[in-house]
């Protein structure tokens, strides 16, 4: 509401050598515990201090009656404590020293004209003795870098490389924690909460300059300075993606923001001008925001906006399709000769277009074989695969589903019949052994049960892997199946990104292609989609 | 192609005695192996004859030479053969009485003219003889009536009362796999493929009056008769809902839908104003599509469309308010002595607005009430609650695992402090319960330990289907959290519908009230909205 202008000291805040946590209690559920708990448990390698005059001891630690009994340097204080309190705590902590303050108390500007009163005060005060407040109404920050976690919720984030500045701290730590399950990793974290003095632009500056973070990750309801925000995201998102999501675009969300973080929250058109102009790239809801997050920071940039599908069911495919119509990316149509390479490891009646059926085809060989042949295709820029990268977890499962509920059901209506049905397995195990290597153009031959080691999900992890950086162009997955969501999971955590619909992969792919667009025009990258085409013609055979 | 107009079996399809399987293999992988392997694990409750004239015994089982050497009689034949094989077991099938033939194989109009002609071929014969063809080129069909899984798939779908048709039948089973893990259930499936001679619209009017089904779900890519779908879904959709998902919009989609079901996918805006003239809800994705089918099949509809939203942090409020105005749905504005009765509930900075943020607060017993005080509220027709909705489970993770993280820490570097901790804890658990009935004005007073109780999933399951039941609106759970994602699956199983965002839950909202509005101005529930209304008011204090 009052923006500093001093020097700011963002390494000691991200960086602290010591903290001091204003207001520990032992008490469960109260912030005073939930702060020390998450510090402690996170694993922080500096040194915590804990303050509170009415306690001897708290969470097993000395107490301390305030922050100038301590007599130590110390680089952050957080204080948990009610809000009419904190300004003279923050005096205080500028008398030892501190010059980053982070204020957990609700009850300032988002409650009415009394509590702006009294942020505006917290904000001249912190001002005037050049202390950054991080807040208040913030749940709190993260940072990879020393294992600081000191957030109000029960969340360790993963590490990673993306830095995260969230106007709301409820929505920033619940996406930590989707990030962590999805395989997300951060490098920082704020909830910037009412930003009495301190606001995202200013952690956007840092995390331009910051080399623990290649993407940057905004949840926004307001600015006070659209400006300068503008100024400052221009001169990042030629070298690394920033991704915003906008709060209170209409008139009941703006209200909503209103008394949420005390956010004038600004008109859309405004904001969206501004987001477009400087290159941002924006996401419209909470999980599309996610899915933009994970793939900017572990996806390479493609050289154009041409979308090959694969897909193990014709459905799938359409609905894929229909999702490049409604964004305006182009299905790569498939030159002769892949149309021929493909001819040869799938069913006579494949589609012979894009995007690609496989037919049921269940030889992960060909598989493998398919998506080579797409990704050295010259028109093919992003790749979406759908069904067929199901890893051995989930076909031995489907396996043993498949085989165990007959036998449940025989056992318990016709035993007799049992050795009869598992001599048919073994018979059927030793055809499909000795029909391995033959081709099929009507349809499946089933399972090879030789080749079960290609379908771990280490193999498919290294191919995928290798191909994107052979060819350097993005590849998507869609985990289809509930059941493989689990095995897709672990995929992500690997750097293979992932989506639960065709229609989100396909968003993200023109999102992607988009950015790819503004960064080639603004310079940064130029002639880099056309050096790879130009090594390929070279390669190509 | 070729629709037929003759009396058709569907009990004997969806319900039949005896089913005989053609083209039985043992070859784990083939269609062959897995139709009958899933029909004997599903529990099949009538017979299974098995054919294939190659084999002794398939599955342990005795196997036919043909249809005719079964000799008893057979209410569906499902072939596993290849396409050029199917219209001579077609003939041979009709003239043992069978009137029902699913036929799995693809090689028909989908691959191209010569596939086309076959299926010409195939339907003039099936309609000459009375039969109705399932497909070509589909996955099976599913009946919870008599647990029949003839799925080419390893999926055994959640029994319920949702009928489902499918143009693609691998979307169709990956819809019933979701379903399964989201509690959403099943009376009918059938994958109906190219539709030689039997449409979508044939089983949309047989689940019409089908009273095991009370609500319709519809993949759609093409249909041949768009005046007769019309004609029969109006007489439909005022008593049970009809929810489409469409394939094959735009020009690419339609041209995937081509080569996949062979469907001329008719233009986006002939269907679209086709499906809101008849009140069909439409989706516009796949997980869009799963929800909906979920929602219309759990919850009572809306008297209206005033939204209220409950919070655990503001950030969502935000977020959801934003979805109301994209949805153009109303935040229903709370009246005065509802603001003063949650007054009673909540920190005195609570925002005393709609959305209804809680501020942190985690008593369950306050959750409990503020739920109450806007079901109660006239001007609320639909509540969508995030956060305070989760189970024990959740709580005593969370506990435990910001529990254990800092004494796994201590135990590595200070495990001297470990005492002094253990008796921190102690102290602070005293002090909860001490000050368990204790209000504070500023903030938190932490978790009540006595209230754990309150916080099973059945005592929140038992609370809100009481609180639909008795004021007859629905009520959206958002299951924010990833970690409560299981939690929220099982709460979803007991007819509490979930979302997992704030966006779709909005979405979900405004669906379920435009939807209520069709139904009210056909008068077939005319005056439900009003009924409750004055009853609300008779009952008012």
């Amino acid at each position: 509401m009052e923006i500093g202008r001093f020097n700011r000291d963002f390494e000691g805040l991200f960086n602290p050598r010591s903290i001091a946590l204003v207001g520990a209690s032992n008490v469960s559920g109260k912030w005073g515990f939930i702060m020390p708990m998450n510090i402690l448990g996170g694993g922080f390698r500096g040194r915590l201090y804990l303050v509170n005059p009415n306690e001897q001891t708290v969470l097993g630690m000395p107490c301390y009656d305030s922050l100038s009994a301590i007599g130590k340097p110390v680089d952050l204080a957080i204080l948990t404590i009610p809000a009419r309190k904190v300004i003279a705590v923050v005096e205080e902590a500028a008398a030892c020293g501190i010059r980053n303050v982070l204020v957990v108390a609700s009850n300032f500007s988002e409650a009415g004209p009394e509590g702006a009163k009294l942020e505006r005060e917290l904000a001249s005060t912190a001002n005037r003795l050049e202390v950054t407040i991080i807040g208040p109404n913030t749940m709190g920050l993260y940072s990879a870098e020393s294992s600081l976690c000191a957030l109000g919720a029960p969340v360790l984030p993963r590490k990673g490389r993306i830095g995260f500045v969230s106007q709301s701290g409820n929505l920033g730590v619940q996406l930590l924690s989707w990030g962590k399950k999805r395989g997300v990793g951060f490098s920082r974290f704020v909830g910037s909460g009412n930003e009495a003095n301190t606001e995202t632009t200013d952690y956007l500056e840092f995390f331009g300059r910051d080399d623990k973070t290649n993407a940057i990750a905004l949840y926004i309801e307001g600015l006070e300075d659209g400006r300068r925000f503008l100024e400052v995201a221009s001169r990042i998102t030629p070298h690394k993606p920033v991704l915003v999501l906008k709060g209170g675009k209409g008139e009941q969300g703006s209200r909503a923001a209103l008394s949420h973080s005390g956010a004038l929250a600004g008109a859309l058109e405004l904001f969206e001008g501004m987001f477009d102009q400087s290159g941002i790239v924006t996401a419209e809801t909470s999980e599309e925001f996610l899915d933009l997050v994970s793939a900017f920071s572990s996806l390479p940039l493609p050289a154009g906006d041409g979308v090959a599908v694969v897909t193990m069911g014709g459905g799938w495919g359409v609905v894929a399709a229909d999702a490049c119509d409604r964004e305006g990316i182009d299905l790569a149509k498939l030159p002769g000769a892949v149309v021929g390479k493909l001819d040869e490891f799938l069913p006579s009646y494949w589609s012979r277009a894009n995007p690609v059926d496989l037919v049921g085809n269940l030889r992960r060989v060909n598989h493998f074989k398919v998506i080579e042949a797409l990704m050295e295709c010259d028109d093919v820029d992003i790749l979406v695969i759908m069904g067929p990268t199901l890893g051995r977890e989930f076909v031995l499962n489907n396996m043993l589903f498949t085989f165990l509920r007959p036998l449940y059901r025989l056992a318990l209506s016709r035993p007799l019949r049992i050795p009869g049905f598992l001599m048919s397995m073994m018979e059927g195990f030793n055809q499909s052994v000795a029909k391995k290597d033959v081709r099929n153009p009507e349809g499946s031959v089933g399972i090879d049960p030789t080749e079960l080691r290609l379908w771990t999900n280490r193999a498919l992890i290294d191919h995928l892997q290798g191909l994107m950086k052979r060819f350097e162009k993005p590849i998507i997955l869609v985990s289809i199946s509930e059941t493989a969501m689990a095995d897709f999971k672990r995929l992500e955590s690997h750097g293979i990104f992932t989506t639960s619909t065709p229609e989100e992969a396909v968003h993200i792919a023109a999102k992607l292609a988009r950015y790819a667009r503004f960064v080639a025009g603004s310079g940064a990258a130029a002639g880099r989609g056309e050096a790879r085409r130009a090594r390929q013609r070279k390669e190509a055979p």
